[in-house]
């Protein structure tokens, strides 16, 4: 059970007003009245109830982290560097996950209220209305995850369309075929990326794997090539079930006659998975098909081989939402703007 | 700024008592006069302040979850299968985070008494005192992670004698010479285990490096043989640096001439760890040294090569300690327990 405020009033043999005196620093006492209140808590184990008190004094210094889940390598690895970003700003995280959620991210909303942050980061993993209430918070917000805050709120992204079309860049440089894996879903069909697709994927503004797919297309074009439909594969999300299942399609259309010898995958879980589904297939991995990832999650340096992948600097991503959210719970009211990390590409042993 | 009950009394033209009615279910109060609160409410983006309810009505329906930080592969598995175990008993869960913080697990104890949770599941990576306040919470607690709570919280535990006896005897029927990677590091030299320790090792009854390692040393006396101590690597904890650094240890003895083709590896992370420095020394897993995890967190099935691991059952790891906790929250006052998790050997690709 737990121990009240008039227990501790019992045991120290003052009275409850007494009690709420020495805890809130209110009214007056002795020395010797306030040592008996404290001994009597200590042995009681009473701990003041922080969220009663922060309802009166308004100074939790505690910074809300809205997650999925933690399916993903780089959730693990996100959560850790915002948590280390708010430790050296003095702030405390608490995370919140969704993913378990029949209505998402929304419903997450009703959770935020009643836990004492001074302001949430919300990581969301899918587009957010502009008539979201996510986007009404009481409370200052950051946007992270790769969707638009329709100029309501902070954004922090990763450079999702450059470093994709630098590292498929890179592979067309040095002569290789290059499919991609992990497409959003309702671009494909079962042959690979639909011609109707196009003018979309050339306007994608959010959504990580589909701004990523335009890094892929755009460099393709940059270079007067037209991409091969049959070197896309879509999957419904980002986790390596879906990498393995994109990448069997490529290793069949491969078998059937598509040349293909470079795989850019959507992010380092599709690229795990692309990489297991090659090994299950008999085919080398950088031998017979190099593999690269997006994220640079610890995952990808420890993967068998270790992932060549875009490190979109998941210690300065996390470090620019909070920075931007301790600004607007310090009361800075400019207008919202968008923030995007830099990139480099790490090679490592699952390319040549 | 944050909406107020005031602002909501404004725009809906009646007094704030009124609103505070509304949302409380209090008071009398027209459906008309109602629904004028409830949409201005909706119009001003307002919420209601959960923990202010919670204080009066006590019911979050919460459970507070701490862990270390995500650098364990196992971490990611296991917070998902706790919020999925709360999840189906209605339960949000709330994760706070300690491995950041000076005073680690023990400091965490001042934030958890600021979130509204109904109890606290810990999940420690040290052992706790009996002095500790961590077990003098004002709130149900259940502790998670392999360390004891001396009779004054239900433990819940994973069965790494047994576990860790039965992989070796496992490797030792097949006739290989087993090594063990990842012991605690005070009971190891530069030459590998201490004769000193044996006592202690024996006498371990908590911290999951140390009863693995027991179970390791039991089923070589089990069958009469005796514990080579250059086979054993000991290590700072339990992360992928760790075990590449353990596992370099054990290849140079094994370029020294001891016999070595099978490694046992406290955890999971370890075993990457093992598998990443025998590749950079230019031996086969499993042709030349089969490797062992522990955890089967997500990690393991898409290690290259896949991981043969322990799996100490994770979700049911999880839901002892969620349907614990709510027992204890739903006023059960019975003694403290200790549970452990059933296991089973899961044989993947790193043995053969």
């Amino acid at each position: 059970m737990a121990v009240t405020m008039q227990d501790v009033a019992r045991e120290a043999g003052v009275s409850a007003k007494t009690v709420s005196n020495a805890v809130n620093g209110t009214g007056r006492m002795s020395t010797e009245t306030r040592r008996r209140v404290q001994d009597a808590m200590a042995r009681l184990g009473y701990h003041v109830n922080r969220s009663a008190q922060t309802l009166r004094r308004g100074a939790a210094r505690m910074i809300g982290l809205a997650m999925p889940g933690f399916g993903q390598p780089f959730c693990a690895t996100y959560c850790d560097n915002v948590i280390a970003a708010a430790t050296r700003r003095g702030y405390g995280t608490a995370i919140l996950t969704y993913a378990s959620r029949a209505d998402g991210i929304e419903g997450i909303i009703e959770e935020t209220h009643r836990m004492d942050a001074d302001g949430w980061i919300l990581f969301s993993n899918r587009p957010i209305p502009s008539s979201s209430p996510l986007l009404a918070q009481g409370c200052p917000i950051v946007i992270t995850g790769d969707y638009l805050s329709h100029g309501r709120a902070d954004v922090v992204m990763m450079p999702n369309v450059e470093a994709a079309a630098h590292v498929t860049g890179w592979l067309l440089d040095r002569g290789r075929t290059v499919a991609f894996a992990g497409a959003p879903e309702q671009w494909c069909d079962d042959r690979g990326l639909m011609d109707a697709a196009m003018a979309d994927i050339l306007r994608a503004r959010e959504a990580g794997a589909a701004m990523r797919l335009r890094g892929y297309v755009e460099e393709f074009g940059r270079r007067g090539l037209d991409v091969d439909a049959r070197l896309v594969a879509g999957s419904h999300s980002m986790g390596v079930d879906d990498g393995i299942r994109a990448t069997e399609r490529l290793i069949e259309r491969r078998a059937g006659g598509v040349a293909l010898d470079a795989i850019v995958c959507a992010n380092d879980a599709v690229a795990i998975g692309a990489m297991t589904a090659l090994r299950r297939a008999g085919l080398d991995v950088p031998g017979d098909v190099e593999v690269t990832g997006f994220d640079n999650a610890s995952a990808a340096e420890y993967a068998m081989p270790p992932l060549t992948t875009i490190d979109p600097d998941i210690p300065q991503y996390a470090q620019l939402a909070v920075d931007r959210l301790i600004a607007r719970i310090d009361g800075d009211e400019s207008a919202a703007r968008t923030f995007v990390t830099d990139f480099r590409l790490v090679e490592r042993e699952s390319t040549r």
